[in-house]
């Protein structure tokens, strides 16, 4: 089968999400970058893969997938081992929670075309943009981590002792925050569960700094 | 079984997706109304049932299910007739991503939160808020349109001839941009599915204007 292509950029969050989960499943691919600071998610040849202009998209043969949550929900479908969701409906639902309260209630807030229409359409200096992106992580990792240093289903990771889908939504959202030097100490249990990712060969094979478009 | 309590608003968009699938699958429900506008969802009551002070939240017994496509897919998966999504991974990433460009691309960057942000942090008038609000949702249509009018496995719905996620995240967004009068003609194909949704009992039953705790 032909290698699938992940059509990201080492400082997408949304596509870290994805390189995590395929390199937790062990699965090989390549990766063309995508220059979103030179505008190359408006070219025509990438409208074709997602209309919406926003990376990641993955190729898997005549497959094009887009929006990263439903790339890793297809892959843990395909490729089932290991799984990134739990057996039990409620604790799926738990999981993908946690999931979206990261790529659905932070993330997009905070994403580069928010912060250039801040900074282009409405006048805001570096000083307003940066309060606006570490206040709708605060307010999200306020929420994750009640959910998680007060559930008893949380282990080693999100939920349980293996990683999974809200591990892989969480950790790179972490890196986000450590590019504004929010504080992370009112978030021990989200800092307990980083460190314990970071420790995967997965996670730190999905590193930024360790992609091969990585800038200093 | 106990009937689920379904806290939420009759103006969430997010909770009237869960009422749409709830309705779908001929699920009984009783609601409850978190007044946002008076900042209900952040008593302490509500911060137990989602403390992320967003609605909606869904009571099903013992658990408690926050985020609107985890509940779906958790009522998906606990009550599976009709489906909600199709069999094939890639039929279901369509459908999911879809669903993401409205749960995550569009509606969370123009959520009440956000505009009292803009108007209480950054000081911009109604204006430039409907502005920023029209804007992504725009974003958003500008590829929906272009997913459906070009795909294939578009029908009746978003996915084939029996509604499913996607069609229940878009008609809600629909309604929003009727609220600040969006010009819908450069999206033909929405509108066609829209209006084919309107038609069911389950779309209609599920109208903000049709809940207990309607507004005028």
């Amino acid at each position: 089968m032909a290698k699938m292509i992940l059509h990201g950029n080492f400082r997408s969050s949304a596509a870290y999400r994805v390189r995590i989960a395929m390199n937790l499943k062990g699965l090989e691919y390549d990766q063309v970058s995508i220059h979103l600071r030179n505008g190359v998610q408006f070219s025509e040849a990438f409208a074709k893969l997602n209309p919406a202009h926003l990376v990641p998209a993955l190729e898997d043969g005549p497959n094009v997938l887009r929006q990263s949550l439903a790339i890793i929900e297809y892959l843990d479908e395909t490729s089932p081992s290991p799984p990134l969701l739990p057996k039990d409906p409620a604790g799926r639902a738990r999981v993908r929670a946690l999931a979206q309260d990261v790529a659905c209630d932070i993330h997009p807030i905070d994403n580069l075309r928010i912060l250039v229409y801040l900074e282009k359409q409405l006048g805001h200096d570096q000083k307003a943009r940066d309060q606006w992106y570490a206040h709708w992580i605060r307010l999200g990792f306020d929420c994750i981590e009640k959910v998680l240093a007060g559930g008893k289903a949380t282990g080693k990771f999100c939920h349980g002792d293996t990683p999974g889908l809200a591990d892989i939504c969480l950790v790179p959202q972490i890196a986000n925050a450590a590019r504004v030097k929010l504080d992370m100490t009112p978030y021990p249990t989200i800092g307990r569960i980083h460190a314990e990712c970071q420790k995967l060969p997965a996670f730190q094979k999905a590193l930024p700094q360790n992609q091969p478009d990585a800038e200093k």
